[in-house]
Formats: C-alpha cells, structure tokens, sequence
C-alpha cells in the first residue's frame, strides 16, 4: 500500500518558488542526483541521499523540493520514494530543469555535488 | 566619467546565488526587463523601472543582481546604468539564463512583469 502527501498541481507549480527551491546547494544536489539516476531508476529513496546531510535535515529538504512541484513523493511502508517530476516540469518552463542540471554538473566540485549515489537498495 | 561599483568575476559567480537572486519576482521581473530590451539598449537605468516599486527597494534589488553577478552597472553622474552580464552567464551557465527568461515569458501575467519599459530616457 502507498499514501501519497500533498503536492502542487502542474498548473500550480511557480517559477519563483521554483529556483528559490534550487537555490540551495542540498536541494541542487538532491536533484542533481536524481537527474542523474533516471535512467537507472526514476524513484528514489531518501536513505540513498544519506551522503548529503542528517536524516532530519534530509526531510525538511524533501519536503521543500515536493512542496515547490519539483519532486512526486509516495510512500511506501516506512519509505519515501522521489522522483523528479520532468514531465510536469518541462510542461511548465522547457529547457529549464535540463539548463540547471548542466549547470550544476559543470560545477559539481565547487557545489561538492555526489556525482553517484548508492541505488543497490532500491527495490 | 563613470565609475564601477563592485562585480564578481565570471569565475566568483555561482550557480546557487543566481538562482537564489531570481527566485525574487521584482529581480527576476528586472531581469526580463533588461532581456526584453537587449536589442533597442543593452543599458537602462533605474528610473526605467519605477513601476517595479520605490527607488529604495529597487536599488537593494539591484546591489543583489550586481553582486550575483547577473548584472553590470556603472554609475554615470547621478545615474546607474545597468545591463545584462549575459555573456558571463551563458559563459559559466549555458542556456540557464535564457530558459529563465523564456520561463518568466510563459508566466509574464502571473508574475506581473511589465512587458515594456520606457526606454525613452535612455541616452
């Protein structure tokens, strides 16, 4: 069984809610990583992020990045399960998460991004 | 004869203050402005965008373009004229400026940008 928290509509997603969301280095990270591992799994769980900071701090960071309609949570049992929501996303500003991604993968060792991440636990 | 307050260089600007700056609807409304005129003036000053707001906010809002490094300005009498750093930008961040701008497009009526500044001014 799944529940799935509140997020904004495709219409409801704001652009300046939208880069103020990306604007810290953690959250450009955790979308960084998922961007990365899309091919391999569009979903991940938050224990695959532990690298980036504490659990608690993790959670506030995921809460903000499905609050501002750049992230779909569900849970499942006693996980989280994200995904970037491209499609929605690149409905509401083309070119625009792609442009930040590049962006941020230029400067991956200035903003310490974790180029890989563990995703051996996703089930 | 004009003078230069402080700029960043291209390599001191970074991803997360950029975005950060443009999560600001007044900056980023700026920003279209500045865009939006590229063609007929590279430079406006401040005056150009009084309908953004007071002189006082206005100027705070530009000291943080300037010291993101989204904007140059020189001060020319008792005048600042400000313009896009867009060839650092597309420089350090390719494409993120445009999709910003083209984003901020679709959106211009919910963000309340003015679509024309009066560049009449101008000299």
């Amino acid at each position: 069984m799944s529940r799935t928290p509140l997020h904004p509509t495709r219409e409801q997603i704001e652009l300046p809610m939208v880069l103020d969301c990306l604007s810290d280095p953690i959250r450009l990270a955790i979308v960084y990583q998922l961007a990365q591992q899309e091919r391999v799994s569009s979903e991940l769980r938050c224990g695959d992020f532990s690298g980036l900071g504490a659990k608690s701090n993790l959670a506030y960071h995921f809460a903000k990045l499905r609050e501002c309609g750049l992230t779909q949570t569900r849970i499942v049992g006693t996980s989280r399960m994200t995904r970037l929501r491209r499609e929605d996303l690149d409905a509401r500003f083309p070119g625009l998460l792609d442009a930040v991604i590049n962006s941020a993968a230029r400067d991956a060792d200035r903003l310490q991004l974790v180029p890989e991440c563990d995703v051996a636990g996703v089930d």
